[in-house]
């Protein structure tokens, strides 16, 4: 039988735990450090399916929790998978529904079996067991699948954590059996909060497990970029390195620069697609608000470097027009840029590992988008 | 000097007033009969230009009004006019204004000089007279511009609606006069309201001045289809045959396909956009409403006989979920699809007319598209 995904590392920055290699999807190969633009609902706000694939982008996220409640799944399986459903012929990445049922659903209660919840659209009752989390992967048709986890919150009890924690390894296992021969391939979720030698010890746990993959999940839901880092330089290079390495929900070019330096591969997060429809676009010389006055009259590119369909057609006058009217077409516009951008980034930090320059390239580049500096990074083998 | 625009009239139907022609604009030939997006505030709602000009449009439409507020005409021409600010290469065709100060504007109030009002966006006071009209769609850049004219409701009394009439004939003059030698074409509009003899009287006058098109303005305002029919009937023949002929404002497949029957060269309306939007798409078998549940599960496009971007690449499922789950995707898949079908409609008329078939090819058409039956169009010759 075909691997369900295999991922080689092709190069390694000698200054930092950077590495660059290729993620062997069942459709096609993804380059790492990757970022996944979101799509939650079937379709990455804004954006045409062929326009996030002419930015360059081979691998999507989808939301199994939105989708299992509207359209449902099987609706998306008559299509043939989101991959007929919303025509995007690549790789998707699918999380397992648990973090929306945290963040979005009514009156949850996790049980040993799963969690419980109603839906925040109907009211409807739902339980998610990792059985099932991962029968809708399979019906959604994804190529990459999660496992289903809790994301305990950074304030809970050490005796809660550890439940959790016990609790989310054992569904890992249950989503391991679940699984289909002709499913794709599965990550485990590791979490742990801020607490590092919990994070170790769940990571080892994982670890274990025949997962294609490994995440961390529980990071960037508001500890700030610090002591994400922090955590972050202790965990990362303890997860296998043959493995591709995925942190969820990340994030700002700040976060995703520091965690390719600690040795992570992968990365999703709705900031730039969510930050383009409130007008705020990146440049390489940091942020700009494109509702702010100063550009009504500016029949310049929101970035003169940049070679988006947005900055080679149209003027930050013109952005500023759409988005005072409340026009759609600029917040496509501003999605396009904002998405280039994140492809451009990541482009330019594969070459910088493939270069062997990536410690002062990320320094350089997070200095001239006004990121605030950080400590260096950890060189490679410095493992805590 | 090169002319502003030239009208050539390339077939006659033998069995009605159906005439295709090619309209040359300083941008480029138009084939006529030809429909026009709107691109109210320098936009088609929900669609790149790009899009709009691969469905093969090559004549938009711009508002004034909307574009005098905001952003702004300078704005717009320290952009190179229109065609620089949204990126629209090809033929753009401005209102005058008028329409939506009548529609739209506060406070407005009727002077000989001009139409005074309030902003309905600021509630700023402006002049608009028909020097400023014309000032304002030079500035735009327009290919085509339109007289400034005063729409009188259709249930004005006789003694106002001279007054209107006299006064909308001073002002065609006056924009005539105001034009600069480097300026577009210039059209003049016939009002008149329900009043064929007044409408006849009126379109006189205008047709002896050097307009190089001629439009009818105040139709299609609730009168209903039946009324509008007969009033085109009468008038329409009588309108200079050298030169395009506009109905504005229109409208609906059933007006489109009648108003060519009576002679009509050009038409414009945001009905097919904004359908879209609302989730009303067209078929060559009548209009379907996409959010319905009987479309819930339907894995086929919209129109099977349908070659759009939309139809080619995603399912009635698809579309009904991006719709109920408020995804922009879902407006701009609508109003690619619609556009195209006015697109491929109008292709569909100019064809019939040269092939000597008009009649019989628009009543099966309106047949299949469930309109209402109407009376037979008038044969060639029989000017009233």
């Amino acid at each position: 039988m075909e691997a369900r995904s295999r991922f080689e590392v092709t190069a390694r920055d000698p200054g930092c735990q950077a590495r660059a290699g290729v993620l062997h999807t069942r459709r096609g190969p993804v380059e790492t450090p990757v970022f996944m633009p979101v799509g939650t609902a079937g379709t990455v706000k804004a954006l045409d399916p062929a326009e996030v694939e002419a930015l360059g982008y081979r691998l999507i996220l989808g939301n199994t929790y939105h989708l299992m409640l509207r359209p449902g799944a099987d609706t998306v399986r008559a299509h043939g998978g989101l991959h007929g459903f919303m025509a995007w012929p690549h790789a998707v990445l699918t999380d397992s529904g648990g973090f929306q049922v945290w963040s979005l659903a009514h009156r949850r209660k996790i049980l040993e079996e799963g969690v419980r919840f109603r839906s925040h659209i109907d009211g409807d009752l739902h339980l998610l067991t990792p059985e099932r989390a991962v029968e809708l992967q399979e019906a959604l048709g994804a190529d990459i699948m999660m496992a289903l986890d809790e994301c305990a919150p950074h304030d809970a009890a050490p005796r809660y954590l550890d439940q959790s924690l016990a609790r989310t390894t054992r569904w890992a296992e249950r989503c391991l059996r679940a699984r289909s021969p002709a499913g794709g391939a599965l990550f485990g979720i590791a979490q742990g909060a801020l607490d590092v030698p919990r994070r170790l010890r769940h990571l080892a746990e994982l670890a274990a497990m025949p997962f294609e993959g490994l995440a961390l999940g529980g990071l960037s839901v508001g500890e700030g970029p610090d002591r994400m880092d922090a955590v972050l330089a202790e965990v990362v290079p303890a997860m296998p390195a043959e493995r591709p390495r995925y942190l969820m929900g990340v994030g700002t070019p700040l976060d995703l620069l520091r965690g390719v330096g600690h040795g992570l591969d992968m990365f999703d997060c709705v900031l730039p697609t969510r930050n383009a429809r409130n007008g705020s676009l990146f440049t390489w010389q940091g942020p700009i608000q494109i509702r702010n006055a100063r550009h009504a009259r500016d029949t310049g590119p929101v970035d003169a470097s940049c070679a988006c369909p947005t900055c080679r057609r149209f003027s930050r006058s013109y952005l500023r027009h759409l988005f005072l009217a409340d026009e759609m077409l600029g917040l496509r516009l501003n999605t396009l840029h904002n998405l280039h951008f994140m492809a451009e980034l990541m482009r330019r930090v594969r070459e910088a590992i493939r270069l062997g320059r990536y410690p002062a390239w990320a320094a350089e580049t997070l200095a001239a988008l006004g990121a605030p500096p950080l400590r260096p990074l950890d060189p490679p083998g410095n493992k805590k």
